[in-house]
């Protein structure tokens, strides 16, 4: 038996017999400096919509975090301004509040925090500074009086406080009443025969020694304290070479550790089956495939179908329920352009 | 007096006292063969916000035509699918409905036709072919569903059908209530003394020769049959190369026919204010330099910088109410992606 497998048993023993997660709770934690209201959720969700938030006015966070579907872009990798791609697969903004670090590499503590990158980076949204956003949103009155009237009117209308806002908006991105919660919950013909078994196998194989928690992401944390778990674990499966999944380091890029090579944020259960294509690369297309890898990569075992066929019947039934929206109105930009036209 | 100048004011005299438009019609001419319904308009919708209508998944109709904000992009000319541009800029689809030729040169006869258009263009959309687009909603189970509902199970989902629930969603885009509007109504306060003193110079100019009728965009005529004017019209206006006017050929492009050069259909003034950069190909950054590059190329005609101001406060109060709408959910591509991932 191998060190890892040791510890997911023991892992399995301190859990008792629920290894896996409970219903998802109804409302995300809520950080004390930033108290949800109406009116930050409301502008929050203008700023995720609007392209204004990118140079040249072609990508707005819901571009790879699209919440009217999954909450991703179904794509290997995103493309930002100009058709650039980049390096790893947009995770689903969905549930994300309930994650205790943001990013793959979890070099996010916050949403707040996450909020504040993909705006300034070269290869997504492209603008050049902090002052250059707040800029441009100084030329949207409506932008304006909204961040007045959220955060007061003294600086308000600054770069934090555009990162709270959208951080406020994306907590209550909550996909609740899955047939796994309606089945967790007691409604025990929620889970069709073929799903109850993935689920024995994820909690007798040990996938859910990492997959559990609310979002089947680990447990919950304090905020930036990642549950990481290393990926791929099995040196020798021939998935590696396949999906080129060691060519990222991982969480080593940002600590520059060495035993953070390869060190990821275990992702998100929740709503998988809709978040294909899979791993921090996007290269495995289908979730069966994605099952399988995960098996030889960090079980070092070899599934049946039929047991593949029962962990993506699981799988799916922690699909939840999108909550219905109102689209916002995104403030005037009247008489002239914002954004670099050309 | 020029021909053109005679023209208009034959029109004016036709049109008697009232030059310009009637407030905007609370609903748009639907035509017989495809009539509105509560099913296909919520389809329509979903696929017009759907990127997986482009080849890698980034672009969807509301990528150019946002109705969050103006109906536009607000660029110069859009972005699709790698990053590519196209050679005219987006006009917004709020009111489209009540054009009666799309596109800047009326290439398509109705909104439906229009739909067509760009989800095959290579450099919009990318899709390869009808079939293609079919293909890839089939296998989207909650669009198989939808299409059968709305238009009965035979051969329900087809790229008719698919442009005819577009066109339905569309056809309830419309702004009603403008300060205009209302002032057409008898809300005598409605417009500044400003506004109306625009209103009276584009009436007296002859602006309104060409932009009357519900959307200031021509009058209202069977489908297919476009309004189009000459732009540029007066050669040496100083306007043309700095601009950039003259170098794409209009509606000739379509029609073959050397009458037809730089032959456009006219844009509706409609949310005017919200829609820069302006004209075919979005050179003009703001709407003040729009209304003195009109007046120079259209009416050969140097305007005061009080009366540019006078029509631009009048084109401000064409702003409508843009209604409230509840965000689409997207049919669900389970335990696979449905685009080209990489």
């Amino acid at each position: 038996m191998t060190k890892i497998k040791i510890g997911i048993a023991a892992l399995a023993l301190l859990c008792g017999a629920r290894l896996y997660a409970d219903a998802l709770p109804p409302a995300a934690p809520v950080p004390a400096d930033n108290p949800q209201s109406e009116a930050k959720i409301a502008l929050g969700k203008a700023l995720f919509f609007d392209p204004r938030l990118s140079i040249d006015g072609t990508v707005s966070c819901n571009s790879c975090h699209n919440v009217m579907a999954s909450g991703t872009d179904n794509r290997s990798v995103s493309v930002g301004v100009g058709g650039q791609k980049g390096g790893r697969s947009a995770p689903t903004v969905w549930n994300a509040a309930f994650l205790s670090a943001q990013f793959w590499d979890g070099r996010a503590a916050t949403l707040e925090d996450q909020a504040k990158g993909p705006i300034l980076n070269p290869i997504e949204m492209g603008m050049t500074s902090q002052a250059a956003v707040i800029s441009r949103l100084k030329g949207l009155p409506g932008y304006v009086e909204q961040f007045s009237a959220v955060f007061g009117s003294k600086d308000a209308l600054s770069y934090d406080n555009l990162a709270r806002a959208i951080a406020s908006y994306e907590r209550t991105l909550i996909t609740p009443n899955s047939a796994y919660d309606r089945y967790e919950k007691g409604d025990k013909k929620a889970l069709s025969r073929e799903a109850r078994e993935g689920l024995e196998l994820v909690t007798k194989l040990g996938c859910t020694g990492c997959h559990n928690g609310p979002a089947f992401a680990g447990p919950a944390l304090p905020a930036g304290q990642g549950f990481y778990q290393k990926f791929p674990t099995y040196a020798d499966s021939p998935y590696i070479s396949k999906y080129q999944l060691d060519a990222d380091k991982g969480r080593a890029n940002v600590t520059g550790k060495d035993e953070d090579q390869h060190m990821w944020r275990v992702p998100t259960w929740r709503n998988v089956a809709l978040t294909a294509p899979y791993f921090h690369n996007g290269s495995v297309e289908n979730l069966a495939e994605a099952v399988r890898v995960m098996a030889s990569t960090q079980l070092n075992l070899r599934l049946q179908d039929s047991q593949v066929d029962a962990i993506v019947a699981f799988l799916n039934s922690l699909t939840g329920e999108f909550p219905a929206q109102t689209m916002p109105h995104l403030p005037d930009s009247t008489n002239r352009s914002i954004v670099d036209i050309h």
